[in-house]
């Protein structure tokens, strides 16, 4: 049994509360385990410069951590002027994955500002805030469908992440917390679609290697583990999901 | 009537939830209103160099918005690569306010961290830090004690904030919301102890000016709400506010 | 009797020089004791874009100190590449009080920019600034007045500032010196205009409470130092005084 | 047949000029069809503070491409004052890829700086720049053990990386040039050992998802690329590589 | 005879390889002695904000080294997120000089962007830049006409660049590389034109003085120098410059 | 005659005022027409950490303008975050020049701030700033003496800086003033040593070029300002001037 108590392909327990905010378009609070999230999704009527007078819409994300959330304190990146390469790297990461699943034509020359604010770390920060960016994102569409903005939520699958890896004792294992995290050898991020196709794949062995065996068991293992986020993220949406699902149906 | 029907000399529905985080030795989400605010307490075993070897501790305080605490997205301070000067001017008060109410010796080197981050705003953000940032000073204090690190809470006074302010139509009011805010004439902070001592006064007439009258009538407003903040403050912390209480007395 | 000699109640030397510099449309060198600021008012035909097209003027003040104008050498801001909160407080609220004196409609759409640089400092040069940066704008407006560019000068009162603080073995005391500053328990600012009212009130008791006694003391102190400053402003002023003094009666 | 004639399954002319740098303890110019990075190592006798006194040594990695390697030139990240958050990525992948090869124990407290400058870009800079500078770290660990600083080269492995896709009208391609890079639907980098063994997987589908099936073409494509990467790397080393060889063979 | 078995007026060896890169307009590897520099002019068809409308073209200059072009390793200039002293001083100079033997009216509204890149360094960086920089943007003007951009090469006069000192044992010498440069008492740089006008003298004594004898001798032997720099680059260009010396001729 | 009256080998009226400040070291205001420079000469006993243990002392110098020391108002460096290339460049220079003239070996180990702040700018900045440097230098040191911490001013020479320029109308012409400036083809910046030798030579032509007789006429022209110069800087330094005479003769 792992160190909390979980099978190998158990995920921990997740949360997600919808419309936490009052200002924002869309917003989520996602708890998986002890890690919580606030994603918050703002729409800005404008693109980018350089995506300007070509009809589609952006999608980008930041990122940031309290400097609480960690066990020992953070400085903040404001403090120090500038923002560190792994925020940069998750920030990225997020704003590309939700651009995957929407219909940026359909959404027109608007950009969607995704905030996901860690307000408690337990290993699986990233991927906790692309599962709740989703649900933030989708609110946010949902607001702009009910004033006449949009015809429909512009979203061609659910999309949610997990994280699995392999631990000495253990062998594969899903959803790391975070002491199961700095004991694993190989770490492996995943985002996947409601359909089960890859969106991201993104595999390190820190000082360490994994066979092409092992490969197969980690995206196995994923994908056990995104098939139920999306259930929840569906529970959590209610009815605007069932419109969504068939919307997709209808495709 | 006010435009959220309270009384001119009426706080907000004020709410202290204690222990929010699980990582800081102190910590509390304060709702003034709509307003909520973070505040974590961490203790740092060191304090800065320029204090180093006079057996004398030190509180310092950082101040921050999520992008989506404000009605339009604000730019992350940390991808502006810097702190405004507004941020800057909060978290110094912030520090030289829980300063004035903490027995610095008695503390000894130690460096008391105040981390204050908007999670929702709706005026009043900086007096609402302060207002959480002492209870949650005051839980980080007693873990010390618990721990055999302090003998006692190092703390001299409560210390708790508010705004009062002139707004044309409705005179001197009492803890102003964003609207409110926007609107009145004249801005005033007041920090006050239990006792009823000012630690700041910061009162500014954004182009406008105010006469010694007016100034009387603020003071005494902020006096009335100061007085029941710090009830709330001391029913939040429970049976630690009765040994506090205790040993003020016996000073 | 005070550390240079001086009553409780009595200012330092104050001395103001008019047109120090040959560039600026106003400048000042004012001296306040050993305390020496040049104060410069430049006239832009523009304001900032959150105000264009509204018809208003707009005032905003930079503050700095040469390296040497403190007893020990401070690095200067250009080469830490930031500007210290302590810097950003002290020029917001120079702009902010200014603003406060000014009719922004009769001024128009230019903006005034305010600069003072602190030469030597021996305590009070916030407060220094503001009463030598009054005077440089008035001078700036005389030049616009005579250009053609206004019909007189949009100034509604005058505007001069002061410190006042409590030391231990002194009591209430006027205008600190840096000595003083050092040795003060309550160390309070005060901005006011010409008729009396207030612009602005910075009380701080650094590790320290004041009572409401004291509060009232502090007030009327300073009260009596501001109406010196604004006679040795129009003494300064000469003949553009006479010409202020007339409008504001009239009106 | 591909935009520059090549086969799906086959890599650009693929060349590693040894020692091209008189200074640094070991060098390469690679170029990888019309991609050229220089890539240098460096070995500094300390490692960084958080990892003194474990005995252990540290791998670091900085990445950067000169103005004009570009079709169109870029602005120099030393003039826009920061890292982009692309530059931080890749020089993050580069070190970590580096460390799974390399006995850091063996090493003992060394750093080795790897810089691998792009002088011309026609994609698969990163690949190019792992599989370079690979070589380069070798080139160093050589000097050292000639040296007697070191009793043999402390890896366990060769390194090699290149990239890997899908293109519309191809299929799953190898070794991307940029106008394929632009083209492809899925890009994916792979790292892997000379034994076969993957050190980090990174597949991203740029508003786009790949299935289990594309996957696995993937991942088999990158191993035949790899083979031939390592064959080159071989070569490059003569001498060395034999030695390696042996070394390897015996564990 | 010197360190390398040069005579005091004896150049270092000199190549100048052209159209070194794939992409930009006009480029060259320029080496003296061990210095190598990657030279790279870039074309823009805007002129900076402050030139527009006066129908005249500019040229601007950046200058970096790689990490390891110098014996110890440097960091990088990004990394710092702020550019030296040194290198901003050196990349004003090579623009500067560049600037004086082009006919900016004849240029026309573009920018000439030049990139010089330290690849290995052994003294004179910023007087082979110059050189190089000189014949890569030829190239470049040389494209502009092949376009039918321009009519002519808009060049005045050759420039080239070369660096003489006093070194005790030595006395004057012509060309120094880094270990004369690290000896020498007095170090000048000078840019001369293909008729011998000067452009820039820069003469330093670091902790040293020099007479006016003294100085007179290194213009005599800088003089020297510059003739032979010129004739390398009229065949580096080959039949350009023969182009451009009849042009010249016909003024 | 020139636009301000002068004969072409005329300076500007000259006045240096020495210990213009309370708090430095040593300090001068010197005017050079209307150019008006505060110089501050400020001792650390310490050298920077690459200097440390070698028994020498260092001096360092930094240059600013207050933003309306010119004729419009420039933005201040420390507001930009930057300091540009200019500033570094003069302040490079200024500490350069002063190290040619002092024996550090006698200063010892200490540091020598020089703070060279602009009031008033009508070209000769720099050149103005090096002027009043060497006395303000001289002064601090005439301090340490006084203080016993220096057996003697360590000083080999005085130092002084003009320029020099050519101008279509009038030929070459000493000590420019700003309008003069503008309008020149050739521009020099000198630096000699009383005894009449070479610091520093400077010349540039932008978008000019100069030949072998203008530069000697250039020079010549120089050296008389200096002379005259120099013979200002011993009447402000009065008695200290003297001593330092007859120990340079006995040297």
């Amino acid at each position: 049994m792992r160190v909390d108590g979980r099978q190998n392909n158990e995920l921990r327990r997740i949360h997600i509360q919808t419309n936490y905010l009052k200002h924002p378009e869309g917003s989520v609070l996602i708890e998986v385990g002890d890690t919580k999230v606030i994603c918050a999704a703002s729409i800005d009527d404008r693109v980018p410069s350089f995506m300007r007078g070509e009809g589609k819409g952006w999608i980008t994300a930041e990122y940031a951590m309290l400097p609480r959330a960690t066990e020992q304190r953070t400085i903040r990146e404001s403090s120090k002027g500038k923002v560190s390469g792994r925020t940069m790297e998750i920030q990225r990461l997020i704003g590309r994955a939700l651009r995957a699943v929407v219909d940026l034509e359909a959404l027109g020359e608007k950009t969607v500002w995704i905030d996901c604010d860690v307000i408690q770390a337990d290993g699986g920060t990233r991927t906790a805030s692309i599962t709740g960016a989703f649900v933030a994102m989708v609110l946010a569409f949902q607001k702009l469908v009910e004033n006449g903005k949009l015809t429909h939520i512009p979203v061609k699958d659910y999309l949610a992440a997990t994280s699995v890896g392999i631990i000495d004792e253990h062998g594969v294992v899903l959803d790391l917390n975070y002491m199961e995290d700095s004991a694993a050898n190989v770490d492996m991020n995943i985002i996947m679609t409601g359909k089960g196709h890859f969106v991201e794949v993104q595999g390190t062995g820190e000082e360490a290697t994994f066979s092409k065996e092992e490969m197969a068991a980690l995206l196995e293992m994923a994908e056990h583990g995104i098939h139920k986020l999306v259930a929840i993220q569906q529970e959590a949406l209610g009815e605007i999901a069932e419109q969504m699902n068939e919307r997709m149906k209808a495709q």
